[in-house]
């Protein structure tokens, strides 16, 4: 079982869709089950096609927001059904569940799964150190939830079972967890308003912009540490003017 | 879209299996649909969980045994949930694909599933050229239909993208099909017994064994033609005793 990847699934509509989710995480060895906002939950469909899953739904954690389903994770993936415009680097399922798992020996993983209909949204993507697209056919790409989340588990497992035998790299940095990039993302937006960099009414471009960057960077947490007092400094010597 | 590959469900019992199956291929560009005796089809949760595939239920070919679907088949995949004591090879879904990628360009395929509960029986996995099991936690193997169909399709789909750039070998043989293997096996059952080599009360374990040695040869038509010429002439010295 591994206990350093979660599956997030951002406002399911169809609670059968999560007992098949569980079910096929089960079969793969994971266990940890997040659901932001889902529109019906605990549910009996969701029992009925989690078909012995029972435990997965029953420890899921029930979130009411991203923010707090990602609290403690250090890596995101996002799962895409379509290539996005500015974008994230898109990796494939197997690729993917390489870097996964080399990702959570060092910390806990999340891969985010969008709602049936829509995916996740750009700012849920922009939350991403990857996206993942399953491969498909051009004109009919929309897997099932849980077919999704199977093929995914899928390719984890066996990564999983790949690297079992390859000790940890030393060294790897410690990257900063999810919240507290969120809130070092808020204090430098503040800061740009603040200094008239930022347009209070289109911030959305540019901070897209800035997350991708620093989601690349993927600072530790003595680095954060270090940005998040250049702008207290920032912010100080615009009040002493 | 690849028509040398059929997906053949063996006696499914949930209609939205089905649906799911449908859609799984059509997602990896599989269109051939084959159903053994389903308990409920056409139905209307098999439509809903298609989601768009409804192509594929139309043009579904509902049979009432399995020689009727493996009819003008050259190789057979069987799936499974477990290793088997008198067994047929055993691969993993991506060696799997491979091999049916490489055999789709000489003639048809079948990849069978068995049902929800029990899978396929021993004499259905017996019509088996390889199985294919997909790699699960120890304790809880058991994939719903439609995500078992969706990972094997995704192998299926990057075999044959990787596939697509390679020539196909010339003077690969032109294996029997199944119709042909089946009389052929019904035929050399009928000379055992009039032999007394074969216990007609109990058939079972020497004609399996049979069976597994010549879905190892994969003979062609000719061989065929040859084998069933001396079934032919062993029965008629038989008569004129």
């Amino acid at each position: 079982m591994s206990s350093a990847i979660r599956i997030i699934l951002v406002e399911p509509s169809h609670p059968g869709n999560i007992g098949a989710v569980a079910r096929a995480m089960k079969t793969m060895g994971l266990s940890n089950l997040y659901l932001v906002n889902p529109v019906l939950f605990p549910h009996t469909n969701a029992s009925a096609r989690a078909a012995g899953a029972d435990d997965i739904l029953a420890r899921a954690q029930v979130c009411t927001s991203l923010d707090q389903a990602l609290t403690g994770c250090r890596f995101t993936v996002g799962t895409s059904a379509r290539a996005r415009r500015l974008s994230v680097p898109v990796a494939e399922p197997r690729e993917c569940a390489a870097r996964v798992q080399a990702e959570s020996a060092y910390g806990e993983v999340a891969v985010l799964f969008g709602r049936e209909r829509s995916g996740l949204t750009n700012a849920e993507t922009d939350r991403c150190h990857l996206l993942v697209s399953i491969p498909t056919v051009a004109d009919f790409a929309s897997l099932n939830l849980g077919a999704a989340v199977q093929v995914l588990a899928y390719e984890l497992a066996l990564a999983r079972r790949d690297d079992e035998s390859t000790p940890p790299q030393q060294g790897v940095m410690q990257t900063a967890p999810a919240e507290d990039m969120r809130r070092f993302y808020e204090h430098l937006e503040r800061v740009l308003v603040d200094l008239d960099f930022l347009d209070p009414e289109r911030p959305k471009q540019l901070m897209r912009r800035l997350r991708r960057l620093f989601n690349r960077a993927r600072p530790d947490d003595v680095e954060l540490n270090i940005l998040r007092g250049i702008l207290t400094a920032t912010e100080r010597a615009r009040a002493n003017r």
